[in-house]
């Protein structure tokens, strides 16, 4: 009994002593005897001319299940393709899931080479891969398979269980079976534990879900994703407005939409990609300054308005003391402000009624302005013995924190409503946007209550 | 052929109004009829009445399908309990599949009505739920359920699909089957797959897979989801330290962790719990104020350090429009390195060497700090005419940009090795504190500057 005996490493060294010793028969043996995600991880880590005898070695068919673990990182996946025959990598392509083909061939700058591989392929396979990649990215069409098995209503789970056993090869599941009508359009689902369970003479149409929980092509994957959570569902089944069965997404798809979606609010709240992976400082930085020379701009009028107010702060220079506190305070209450939202409207679970969320938020600012403003107005009579300019510090955090509030709840809402995707409203934009807001409204009352007892 | 014919309101109503009327049979048939999800939405809908009826109308087993799918939100599938008498209640917990009645049990504040739950529920039940219990939190061993399928490797494929048959109405999930030794220790696994493709005779030693992709209970949850991401599982096993085959973690409860660390991960980005449903401002405001309030006395620092310079704000109070122009700008680049920084811990990809990632980060911040500071001058000089100015903002901005690179960088990888959470480490805190340094650091550079052409 042996379970992973070896490690990645140890792997990868033996396989490459194979390979660069032409042991084909003893590497076949041994590579194939290895779980396909270990293959993947072997192949991702040998260099080009290993490589190359792999694609000598091995069938593009045994190399396609290889090619559907691989994550296309860096344009590796294409740089792979660049290496083989046409014809080879047609086949290859024509091999796998077609999901992930289509995938490939997306991320493929030039159009002719994505002809090639198209005439090259078995032309079944060539019509599969046309029809998906003509799918808006981002959508269900876009991340469906067409491998899934389907089978008539009237015959017997018997029957239906031997169509299974003979197409389990190629379809990418086989633990839902899909009822369709002579036209294609689906009309129930079985799963293989109701196959397996009742007796086979039954027929299907007696034993067939037909309450079948499906998805639009042109369905946005986050709410895909979310509906594959809430059924506790292995796949789901994609139809066209005819009903009729056009594809299937299946769960690990949607577990790599999950994370990508995480990634894309994430990256939104830090105005930073955070899935991008950088090889080098230049690009690192190059990745950052865009966000960051754009909110420099913006924070130039935050800097125009203090320049406003340079009497007052020559004339009672305590005041500068607190600008920072205030803009650093609002701004932190900007930010979970925007988060909650953000995230509310990323899961759409109810429609929110516009005013009453608005009256929610302004009431919550207004909670957490009139707190920390008392805090605040503590501290300075504290600190500087002196109440005036405490309840003047402190009014005017309260008057930020319920700005930036309104401005982190608001806007992501806006954005929505007018197209745009919530969470590009970043939480650094957000922050300056409420340095200025939080800027102004200070000096003012600042001013106001200076000229009062003046 | 009727394809979801009504909506969710009208089964509401529906099944309310035949609660209302006594009317069991025709409940149950109607009922029982439904997918299990819109079951339990209806069910969560419905008022105390009409639930205390439901649970006189469905056996322990029917109702555990649907408490399988219900979401402890609010605590409200305590209150169900409450409302159950308590062996009924023992039965139901007894019915769900374990890893679901060990959360319900572990929200229950009450360690009595714990234990009478444990005596009245069957022995078998109780012992397994009790195991399962005393797991730490988010690990393998808390999520992970009981009910598996277990075989012998010395029978065939076509016992072990009998087998499988028999048990299909107990396991969580049939499409995996386990090969454990006289002691239980896992020594193999076939797919249903497996099963069904192949010949009945055939032995299920010869086309098991005994490079069994396994966690341990104590194993961390995250690693446990990226583990079925990295291998496309649609189950893990669960072993002990001596290779006992102990549960089973699904890819639906996967995909729940999934959400649950990305709602974490942002959650700690903003310095707000977003996964919280608050029903008032009051509550909202409550889970908002805490890092407020500590944020505030780390920015009332800041305004320390600011008071220290009034001598030098008093005689070029232009000095002054710049601040939350560099302490932003900053705090924005905090957040960016801060947010790739903790990506990347929570990925655990590779392990990086702690002297290549800091100067790793240290360029990348100089870079930016670079690019930044000269935009900053330019923009000075065009305002202001003055070189000299824009020379000090410019370098006291990269000087600010780099110092608040490296705290978004390093304070989360130090957490991470005193055994924090990383995520702690919030966008807020980070920008609060550079807010410090960067004011330090703007002001020791202009006095600086000040004092030399003094």
């Amino acid at each position: 009994m042996e379970i992973f005996e070896r490690s990645l490493e140890e792997n990868i060294e033996i396989i490459h002593q194979l390979l660069a010793h032409n042991r084909m028969t003893r590497f076949r043996t041994e590579f194939l005897a290895l779980h396909n995600y270990d293959r993947a991880q072997i192949f991702a880590a040998l260099e080009v001319d290993d490589r190359n005898k792999i694609y000598q070695y091995l069938s593009p068919t045994e190399l396609a299940d290889i090619f559907d673990m691989l994550e296309n990182e860096d344009d590796s996946v294409i740089g792979y393709f660049d290496e083989m025959s046409n014809s080879y990598a047609a086949s290859l392509l024509g091999a796998m899931y077609s999901d992930n083909a289509v995938d490939v061939l997306n991320s493929l700058k030039n159009r002719n080479q994505v002809n090639i591989y198209l005439h090259l392929m078995p032309v079944e396979s060539a019509r599969e891969i046309s029809k998906l990649m003509s799918y808006m990215e981002e959508t269900a069409g876009a991340i469906m398979t067409s491998e899934f098995i389907s089978i008539p209503e009237n015959i017997t789970l018997g029957d239906a269980y031997r169509k299974v056993r003979k197409q389990a090869a190629e379809a990418e599941t086989i633990y839902y079976v899909y009822v369709v009508d002579e036209e294609g359009r689906l009309t129930g689902v079985l799963s293989l534990r109701d196959l397996i369970v009742n007796e086979e003479d039954k027929q299907v149409k007696d034993f067939m879900n037909n309450r079948v929980i499906t998805v639009q092509v042109n369905d946005n994957q986050e709410e895909v994703a979310q509906m594959v959570q809430d059924y506790d569902l292995l796949a789901l089944p994609v139809v066209g407005f005819d009903q009729v069965l056009l594809g299937l997404i299946t769960v690990d798809d949607i577990m790599d939409v999950i994370r990508e979606e995480a990634d894309s609010d994430y990256s939104g709240l830090a105005a930073v990609d955070v899935s991008e992976q950088h090889l080098s400082p230049f690009s690192a930085a190059k990745s950052r300054l865009p966000w960051l020379i754009t909110l420099l701009f913006l924070g130039m009028g935050t800097s125009t308005v203090i320049s406003q107010y340079q009497d007052v702060i020559a004339s009672a220079s305590i005041l500068s003391a607190f600008v920072t506190l205030i803009t650093g305070t609002a701004g932190n209450a900007g930010t979970q402000s925007l988060a909650v939202a953000v995230r509310k409207l990323t899961n759409k679970s109810e429609e929110d009624d516009f005013t009453s969320s608005l009256s929610f938020e302004l009431l919550t600012g207004a909670i957490t302005g009139l707190v920390v403003g008392l805090a605040v107005m503590v501290i300075v009579l504290v600190w500087q013995h002196n109440l005036f300019l405490g309840a003047i510090i402190g009014f005017a955090m309260m008057m930020a924190i319920i700005v930036a509030n309104l401005a982190g709840s608001l806007i992501p809402k806006l954005m929505d409503r007018i197209g745009f995707d919530p969470a590009v409203a970043s939480g650094p934009f957000i922050s300056t946007l409420s340095d200025l807001t939080s800027v102004f409204i200070y000096f003012s009352i600042a001013s106001f209550f200076l000229n009062l007892i003046q």
